[in-house]
């Protein structure tokens, strides 16, 4: 927090928010709650996956990814001073940027970063605007409200076969963290089913679920469980990973018991609208510290 | 080796194995091999994974997994003294087991072997066999040459990028290995595209290829490694990770420059054919060590 009063309604007046916004409902809630607080925000909506239209009465635009000299001339006109990077992405090919010239000069920098995880990636586009004079802030600072909290989320609590294989499964992203990727992994029958890599997390829940439907995997009862984190080091300002009423839904589907989250380290989005999906799914979700 | 003289044919004259065979054509190799080592070989077959017809001269039963202790009355009468145990299995469960009245004393011991990973329903395999007083041996023992060398097998050599990628993979493999899964992960594109768990290699070989028809992986020349090792501490008696036609083909396949395995710790089958078949397709096979 860099500008205006501390507390209360009101605490962001003041600040000049980009919101660069990718796909799914989580930049919406961004805007949303930073203009509540005060903020004047511009949503720069990466065409193809968000849309001006989820921003009513936004100061919004649609860029592609090979207009960036454009989008750093509408941020300077506007005077903005802080960035939020948020939504889900399609990993860009970097032949596919297709740059107008007010890019071009802009491409040296990108193109070492897109050799190398998403990681590496995103901590070139981070570095990229930090260079440009931006701060670059977390989407969890701006709306606190959208992370995982502590405990469970909704009523259903994970039984004691799910809190072991959970804690095996935390435990497994940290060893997977070195290497860029570990976001992700299915536990469940008291060993390791599936581990997220460039797939995504929906594909890997699928997965199990054809394993479970072909008799490849019995579930007990009150066993499965999705673990998600962030990787040790993880960008969280661009890069936290994120759960929502899909990832709830195809938990449900491949019948876990639930999903265990890093607490404050997840993007759950709407928690009260995904408590009650939770529920009437009879899945956990889980915050562990 | 525990009979017979050291050297040459007839090296396992007086050797009284069992072959207890899978799927897949590893098991014939095996039974080939130590009958011209001048073994006295007794298969049993697994019911729905190998065939008694594989094994033509060799005395060749089918048992279900329900009929262990006719089984062990079989192994007895015949003076079998050394166990092999080779081929694909399903994961079988618990509950399918069907046991005859022989077979029924013998649960106990598999009912707690069932309740893990595949590393510990194997240790209890092997203890129970063990126990019962047989030697189990490693088809790499019996049969050296269907285990991948060190160095190109075929006439294609992984390029640098490949290289990077290999050692890379192996890095994953070693971290994975304390979770009881990490036979085999493919690497590309400066990234960990998958890791293998539950589904085994021909699916994740599979997704890879359908990442690259989505045009989510794009593969440079070269570039595109599957890596396959034995976990840490993997008891290869019994559970030796295993390459063969089908993996070369979906390799190729999935567009992939190669495939680099533990030398001395994968099996390969008949390494001229698979050589032969990498050749053909332009593919790199490395044993690593």
């Amino acid at each position: 927090m860099n500008t205006g009063p501390a507390e209360g309604p009101g605490k962001r007046s003041g600040l000049r928010l980009a919101i660069l916004a990718g796909a799914g409902e989580y930049p919406a809630h961004v805007a949303r709650n930073a203009r509540a607080a005060g903020a004047e925000v511009y949503v720069a909506a990466l065409s193809g996956a968000a849309n001006i239209a989820d921003f009513p009465g936004c100061d919004a635009q649609e860029y592609r990814l090979g207009q960036l000299g454009r989008l750093l001339d509408a941020l300077k006109r506007r005077e903005v001073t802080d960035i939020v990077m948020i939504g889900a992405l399609p990993r860009p090919s970097f032949g596919a940027l297709a740059p107008e010239l007010s890019t071009l000069k802009y491409l040296p920098h990108f193109a070492r970063a897109f050799q190398g995880g998403d990681d590496h990636l995103l901590r070139g586009v981070v570095s990229f605007f930090e260079g440009q004079g931006f701060r670059v802030g977390s989407p969890a600072e701006m709306a606190p409200e959208i992370v995982a909290p502590l405990g469970a989320l909704g009523r259903t609590v994970p039984a004691s076969v799910a809190r072991d294989a959970l804690l095996r499964g935390f435990d497994l992203l940290a060893a997977l963290s070195p290497f860029d990727i570990g976001q992700g992994a299915v536990i469940a029958d008291h060993r390791v089913i599936a581990v997220e890599a460039a797939e995504g997390t929906d594909a890997m829940l699928e997965r199990v679920a054809t394993l479970v439907r072909a008799g490849r995997l019995k579930l007990g009862k009150g066993d499965g469980v999705l673990v998600k984190a962030p990787k040790h080091g993880q960008d969280l300002r661009v890069d936290m990973p994120a759960i929502g009423p899909d990832t709830v839904a195809r938990v449900a589907e491949a019948g876990l018991a639930g999903i265990a989250v890093r607490a404050g380290g997840v993007l759950v989005g709407d928690r009260a609208r995904l408590a009650a999906q939770a529920d009437a799914a009879g899945i956990f979700i889980e915050g562990v510290s």
